[in-house]
């Protein structure tokens, strides 16, 4: 029987591992963690707006009914190309074809000491740490007495303004806004200050112009201010000090999360070591337009791992779309091959992006047509419980988001881990 | 301003408190964690049925109307009786009238190293931990050729068949035998062993003889084995050293439970070292008919952390019912002590007993009548629902179970936290 290997149970292993169910192949899904998280709803945990196990579903549970796929939780450290091996922290994983899509993670540009004081949200981990702090920011606001001390606890800074800043800092305007207004006595929390800092000229930089005007404006309502053209020069535990047009200066702020730049995972660099594939700028393996390796038909490299630049000669966005699509592509370009047929190359076909920044507040582009508002909010809405595997998770997503719309409470408000940092 | 200062935001804690709203008093809840945690619920978080947002509520939503009452995120380090303060790791609180509720800890009979192996469950980071453990466990096994090794890897002990340990084994039993029966491919889930270790001669010796004789049937049904008689002599992570009769062996096992006995919080020992109050042999503080320490009328210990025994001789049991009625007796008292009026002694109102062993089987003792299955499972669920705070947790919960019921599935089974432990 020939055998899959897929590394990686994000969006990309993991629709490609559902769209192998029926075809004659023996799949071995390989992950680190035990369970597929569904990344655009990370910064609502980091909000508190919905708890860790609403927005990850246990890999065994999606692929259970399918026979000829197993799950593995293991780490995978590297790859014997020749013998068509992946290694294993603790063993190895015989291949026939290779699927490797394990993302990417934050990157600093050249400063990886500042993770330590400006975490960024890829994981559950990453998303508990950023609730702790921004949680306990508040409480600390709430018994300092020094007026200059409690405006550092009370001034929180975002640092990039794609979809994660922007839906980042907007829920933290929304926490302070609405939230939490009632729940200090020694505390004013709308007199909280969000600033989103950004190297482009505007908010969500890849989108339309407009739609950038637009998501501004919402982010104004939300009392977030952005700070475009600026450069971020140093983090520490004290604040931030940017700089824009030649002005230097520093923001004291106890809370600074990331949301700026990744990186391409480490098994990206491995892999092309022993392929002698080329990786672009930041780590992402350059592809061919089947997304498999130059030379190595056996080898695929998706989602935000690769760079597929066949298409119009940008390198695809690091999107959940993307990932799902090149998932069943290769799926079924495998299946083809046992059948002794060819595939045509990958096509993204972009349905359109949406980017959300608080209640009731959103902005969609179709390409055809853009809009921003409530109705581009509904749509968010709509189509992320849509795509939320699981339908258990999707009906207590749907009952967290319907009671924090009545209510204005956010209901997974927990400081959990070490109390202090 | 009358200031009353709580240390501890359990069910005493909490309660005291909530009935404190309407009395012209300041009052003061400190706790270090900024959640009140359904600790009886916990061992579903521990066992992949509920996620942790689920069993906590914020101690700031639950008090946000309460305009007399503020929220303190501090940890209570200490007390200068004289001068009436509550010395804090990061400050004070002056008080006039303290009630410390910090319950009870785990307590593993002088061998402090067995924690490290043989996780309790008292927080919400021992729940997920505990998680962790159990489904790292069956993972293990999967990928485990040597027989030996797989069997230790599908052995689970649990020491103390208390309430919590027939909880935590029943919930095991269920995992292992229908939840997981078919996620595995080269493990059958249903050959794991799993093991109830209990001193006394039945499980749940508390409670009269037939109910024990019906929940051991129960568990049977779920293939745990109670071991009664039996003393745990070493735990380490290659097993259980047990002795029964003059018999001694060895369980291999990977994952050992502990729900065998609790130590008060240290600062039983604190107070009584500074009010020269009295120490029961597991730390608790012995209390007066009104719940105040001898010779200091304005100090309340409550819940876990006291002694009370002036009703039947033994001390009441450590559940959530005596704390809640502890705490709103001791508001009721500090209001009638403002108004000069004299209050009778705290009087525990028995209302029953209830445990559960798994799907669709408990056991409720009333008193007057007792009776165990289908109906004590679903006043249970029922009881539970209706003390779980907050309503939007409540619908949540129900919806969990609801799930869980009819899909046999538990939809918390993420492995979070260090991945190898």
């Amino acid at each position: 029987m020939h055998r899959v290997v897929i590394t990686g149970g994000g969006f990309a292993g993991l629709y490609a591992a559902k769209a192998l169910n029926n075809v004659p192949v023996e799949v071995t899904l390989v992950d680190r963690r035990n369970f597929h998280l569904f990344q655009p709803l990370l910064y609502q945990v980091a909000t508190g707006g919905l708890s860790p196990g609403e927005i990850a579903l246990p890999l065994r549970v999606v692929l259970r009914r399918q026979r000829n796929t197993r799950v593995w939780l293991a780490e995978a450290i590297g790859f014997d190309v020749a013998a068509r091996r992946v290694i294993l922290a603790d063993g190895e994983a015989p291949y026939d074809t290779l699927i490797v899509a394990t993302g990417v993670s934050h990157h600093y540009f050249g400063n990886p000491h500042w993770e330590e004081v400006a975490p960024g949200l890829k994981t559950i981990e990453d998303a508990t740490r950023i609730r702790r702090r921004i949680l306990l920011a508040f409480e600390a606001a709430e018994r300092e007495p020094d007026p200059e001390k409690k405006r550092a606890w009370l001034t929180f800074v975002v640092v990039g303004a794609g979809p994660t800043g922007v839906e980042l800092a907007g829920a933290i305007g929304e926490i302070a806004n609405d939230t939490l207004r009632r729940d200090f006595r020694a505390t004013n929390t709308a007199e909280s200050r969000i600033l989103l800092v950004e190297a482009a000229d505007r908010v969500l930089p890849l989108y339309p112009p407009d739609l950038s005007l637009r998501a501004e404006r919402s982010l104004v309502g939300l009392a977030v201010r952005s700070l475009t053209k600026t450069f971020v020069t140093s983090i520490d535990d004290s604040g931030v000090e940017v700089k824009s047009e030649d002005r230097n200066w520093k923001i004291p702020s106890r809370t600074v999360l990331w949301a700026a730049g990744v990186q391409a995972s480490a098994l990206g660099r491995v892999l092309a070591e022993h392929t002698g594939a080329r990786l672009d700028p930041a780590g992402r393996v350059m592809v061919e337009p089947d997304l498999s390796l130059p030379g190595h038909p056996e080898i695929f490299v998706l989602g935000d791992l690769g760079n597929f630049c066949h298409q119009g000669g940008k390198p695809l966005p690091g999107v959940a779309p993307v990932a799902m699509q090149q998932g069943r592509y290769v799926a079924d370009l495998i299946e083809r091959r046992l059948r002794g047929e060819a595939a045509g190359p990958f096509r993204y076909y972009n349905k359109g992006n949406l980017a959300t920044i608080g209640r009731s507040a959103a902005v969609a582009d179709f390409g055809w047509t853009r809009f921003s508002g409530w109705f581009a909010w509904m749509l968010w809405l709509f189509v992320h419980l849509l795509y939320l595997a699981g339908f258990e998770n999707r009906v207590l997503v749907l009952i967290r988001w319907a009671f924090s719309y009545f209510t204005h409470n956010r209901g997974a408000r927990l400081i959990t881990g070490p109390t202090h940092g």
